[in-house]
């Protein structure tokens, strides 16, 4: 049943993987270990430069994965620094007790030997199947041949290497200046199910070669994390395995030192970044289990922003929504609900609801002469845009998901079997 | 597509509406408007005894309907009593503006002139399609007929009369003594999708001819709610609508004083109350949209009653643990990812889980020679049963769901049009 599921792209995924550029200090390796996946790559080797700085946001899951583990330690203890990332697929090696733990040392030790730094600056990720022990002699068997392979920017193959139930590679970068000097950025995401905010079965990892400290790297990622993967939502569910890391080489040349994150010298860097996660983040939602439609909510009128983004993802997350969005039904009653449902501040009474830049309610009730022909004609495109005002304050918030349709069902009610 | 979905009777029906007995100073009625359905009834009355005592728990959504506006109001300012009850189905009354409200009061007024009654002793509950003006004037045509055709005690056709996307009538009741005295419950229900915690499209109106204060009715309908409509979910979706109300006309015949609601006078009565609402909450669970298993999920070892009902609802909620329960596939993974994202205090390592009976894993991983096969057998029944023990402190829950199949997609991708 689930062959088509397995093998059909997403509707809404792009033409073609984009074009990312070289960043400097970063060479890649892939390899295919036959874990769980056969004829492709599910091993992903980084190796960075020494001196690369370091940021990262993990899970906020209480069961978190052995690699979330061992990267949090690093990330505190390690001074900020990395030398390479190493990241498999199939096996998420969560809730694997002290066996998970034994092996992701014994992984990241093997690394660490062959691009030889200090453990603690070789970063790990895994994503798949919970619960069942990790096979790291199968990993470092690997290690040899991506040594001998690595290379300057094959990203899409690095992008294809950590997919799971994932459709189609998904990679977002940029060229930008830092002063006079152009610096790049490219990243790669995995994740189409289990993916709520707060960073659910989502690997991310992004690549610069600006020169930044790994306080200020952190802040911008933060940041840069609260407006892009912190906003999407599939299904509500969190992983155990979530990790958005973002490594800074500092190898692209000399540029203007930075001070801190609100650094003039750093806005364009800022923007683009932002922009390189967000575009990541839409991919993945874009990647939804069973997508047919990519949806933008976007709250005005709330209490606060942080109450418009709770309203947002009520909406975001309903299954009626999304199931209604997913028949090209304009319910908006179902809007009202989930706004309702929200426990957020609102007033019921002054409650506006636009779709597909149509006024659909107002003032508690359905518009006076309400047409539905333009909001059905909207709601026919792979593109969905709902516009609420809730009426009660300045808070504003966008979050962006997909609909909810029997490709769901397919994919997951036959995934691990 | 829905043509199935429409006529199917959910698997998980009861062979047929209980016996329930008759409710001394309680008439019901019900009548078919045309407002939506054709060839059934939609429209309930039931008529109290004077000085009939009044509870109610509405939905914490805040955009709650018109006629839960006018239930909070008269409840409060009618001094707990009641003498009519107004249902109707296909139209929920709800964001529909000064309309709405408008609607309410045209129909409780005429059916308070019909009983002679003051309008603040009527309750008037409606469920289905949010945001369409309710021709109030159709139910307040029905009126005539169904006073002249007033009885004691078809359940089954009340029961039929309030139903929307359900595929069965919903009952339970039992006679039980209060001192000497023979008393008697019955209750209805109805709903089946934008079910969850907090009262979602629920409607449940359950009746007895005890005779009790308004404010212990209250209490001790609180108590029995909580265990019982507030530990049921279906899809985490929260409805407008949600009304249960407790009505009691004091009409059996004279029984021991009620002063409290800890009187011992009442164990009995309570305890079947109790039950009477869990076998309704049990029964729109049931019902649930597209369900196909049944689903009790048992917490031990939490933090709190509270944490555990939050780690519980967490795992009733997944669509990922859904999902993986309609595809009878043993992914205990799924159950440990809901676990860590309910945010409550759990300790990985100690984590204990058993489905069927069977530990599946503990100690923070798989148990030692973890055999699927009788989990597999177990998850092939209707009834699927998980217990998890989160090995942090003594807090207890237990919370009801089904799973998640292409029904739900079915029914609710195409409900309205």
């Amino acid at each position: 049943m689930s062959d088509l599921a397995d093998t059909a792209i997403s509707p809404l995924a792009p033409a073609e993987f984009p074009v990312l550029p070289t960043v400097a200090g970063v060479r890649i390796a892939t390899a295919g270990t036959g874990m769980k996946y056969q004829g492709r790559d599910d091993v992903l080797l980084a190796e960075m430069a020494p001196g690369t700085k370091v940021a990262g946001v993990f899970t906020k899951s209480r069961a978190a994965s052995a690699p979330v583990d061992w990267c949090r330690k690093s990330l505190k203890g390690g001074g900020g620094e990395a030398q390479a990332l190493i990241v498999n697929a199939g096996n998420a090696n969560a809730f694997t007790g002290q066996c998970g733990a034994d092996a992701v040392l014994s992984t990241v030790e093997a690394v660490a030997e062959n691009v030889a730094c200090r453990p603690s600056r070789v970063f790990a990720a895994s994503t798949g199947v919970i619960g069942e022990d990790l096979p790291a002699h199968m990993i470092v068997d690997a290690l040899a041949g991506m040594m001998a392979d690595l290379h300057g920017g094959d990203w899409e193959s690095a992008a294809k290497a950590i997919m799971t139930t994932d459709t189609f590679a998904k990679g977002a970068g940029y060229s930008v200046r830092i002063g006079d000097q152009t610096v790049n950025i490219a990243g790669i995401a995995k994740g189409s199910g289990m993916i709520a905010p707060d960073m659910a079965t989502l690997l991310s990892f992004v690549f610069t070669d600006a020169c930044i400290p790994a306080d200020i790297l952190q802040d911008i990622l933060d940041d840069a994390v609260a407006q892009s993967f912190n906003c999407i939502t599939v299904d509500s569910d969190t992983s155990t395995s979530d990790t958005l890391m973002l490594f800074a080489t500092g190898a692209a040349g000399e540029h203007t030192a930075i001070t801190s994150a609100d650094d003039p010298a750093l806005t364009d860097f800022r923007a683009v970044l932002n922009a390189t996660c967000q575009e990541l983040a839409h991919l993945v939602v874009r990647d939804g289990e069973g997508a047919s439609k990519f949806i933008t909510v976007k709250m005005a009128g709330a209490e606060s922003d942080d109450a418009a983004r709770r309203i947002a993802l009520s909406i975001a997350n309903s299954p009626l929504v999304k199931t209604a969005i997913a028949g090209e039904d304009a319910n908006w009653g179902r809007i009202v609900m989930a706004v309702g449902k929200a426990g957020e501040k609102a007033d019921r009474d002054s409650l506006k609801i636009t779709i597909g830049g149509v006024a659909v309610a107002e003032n508690g009730r359905a518009v006076e002469g309400y047409d539905e022909m333009p909001v059905s004609a909207h709601m026919k495109g792979d593109a969905v845009d709902i516009d609420v005002d809730v009426g009660v304050g300045d808070g504003t918030a966008t979050v962006w998901t997909c609909d909810l349709t029997h490709g769901y069902i397919e994919i997951n009610a036959d995934y691990r079997s």
